[in-house]
């Protein structure tokens, strides 16, 4: 069966998340059911990263088999046609090797979470980024972050819902920069523990008020401990903006 | 009574736009219902410009009087307050003058119009942007917006509902850049007709398609003549972003 591989981009506000679930619309399902209604097949589509409720994409990748062999121009625009009006848009579609997956050959996943720092509430980015009233100090979120990178137990950062294996993970980038009212967090690893980038930019957040130090975030992650992570941050600011292979 | 100032964000798509209007919710309805319910006064709203059904602001600025005299710090947050859950953000309030006149006050108007020249449709930018299935040469465009520059009868890129006396506008900007997927068209003037900016966008794209010549621009507006503008773009590309004083 010819196996084909697709970067897509999608507002996670109207969806229960990437993954399918019984308590409703999911990413996973909406573009199992717009393949499905032009192929005639029954395809499982298989992602590179399972995001939360609430969470965006502008590069999240997936792969999924098909009996026959189709153009990869067609497959793109008809599964954005049956995706209307749904706010999912599959950016391009590629043949890809019979042992590509999108999650296990994936060698890097990068996300950008975006917070706006200013009192007044959200007009335009409203479910795009997090609304913080106060002031953050991006350089000092931007120093403090650097403490994470490397290999460590991420524990603190892990939701307990996590079901990894191990909370061992290596975190490659933490950036934090301003851009006019956004501060926004650029961050990249191999693989990511369930919650974890929200959790370390909530922590991120308590640097940026002046409530923490950056010792205090090194003594979090250090700590292992779930109880010393800050607040998580909310699911609206987090993008899955590309996935190396 | 003293007079006050404001700068406003607003998402245009569920406003039937800027000004009252029998047939739906309008923004400055939105605002003179917001302030009546905490002022106990029925305040009468004054913007820059009216913008149209779908048109985004994130600098636009009106004006008020109120009878008492208010904290501008409380009116900007007790406007917030009353304005949720409708996508209107007051961000900032000052102390006016009594002889200024956010219409009449104003000495140039700033305007960006976005498209993104892809064919996958918008997932995360819908509403906010105009999709145009082709690409567009940004570089070709900027020149013969050029044209555009300086004082004309702009009768060819003015709706024919439009209400001003004189169709005589000064054009003091027109640039037209790209930035990844998107195409910007970011203008500013004294005062626009109705439907400028989205008559020159929608005639730019002929340009950027290479449809039009440079040429044919210069000759289009050079007509004088409604019937001679390329198709008007749509509103979800365009934002307010700034009012000079």
């Amino acid at each position: 069966m010819p196996r084909y591989r697709f970067t897509v981009e999608y507002d996670g506000a109207p969806f229960v998340g990437w993954q399918r679930q019984a308590n409703g619309a999911s990413v996973q399902g909406a573009l199992e059911a717009a393949f499905a209604a032009f192929t005639g097949e029954t395809p499982v589509v298989k992602g590179a990263g399972r995001t939360d409720a609430g969470v965006h994409a502008t590069g999240q990748v997936f792969h999924l088999d098909l009996a026959r062999a189709w153009r990869t121009d067609t497959l793109r625009d008809a599964a954005n046609a049956h995706l209307v009006p749904q706010p999912v848009a599959v950016l391009d579609a590629a043949q890809a090797p019979d042992d590509f997956d999108a999650r296990f050959s994936a060698i890097r996943r990068h996300y950008v979470y975006r917070i706006v720092d200013r009192r007044p509430p959200l007009a335009l980015d409203r479910g795009r980024a997090w609304r913080v009233p106060k002031r953050l100090d991006a350089e000092v979120m931007d120093a403090a972050g650097k403490r994470l990178l490397g290999r460590h137990d991420f524990t603190t950062f892990r939701s307990s819902a996590c079901q990894a294996t191990s909370p061992l993970r290596t975190l490659d980038r933490l950036d934090v920069t301003r851009d006019g009212d956004a501060v926004l967090i650029a961050t990249n690893a191999r693989s990511f523990l369930h919650n974890q980038v929200r959790s370390m930019a909530g922590s991120l957040v308590e640097v940026g008020l002046g409530r923490w130090s950056a010792d205090d975030l090194a003594t979090a992650l250090d700590r292992a401990d779930r109880a010393a992570c800050g607040p998580v941050a909310p699911p609206d600011g987090l993008t899955l903006v590309r996935v190396d292979y």
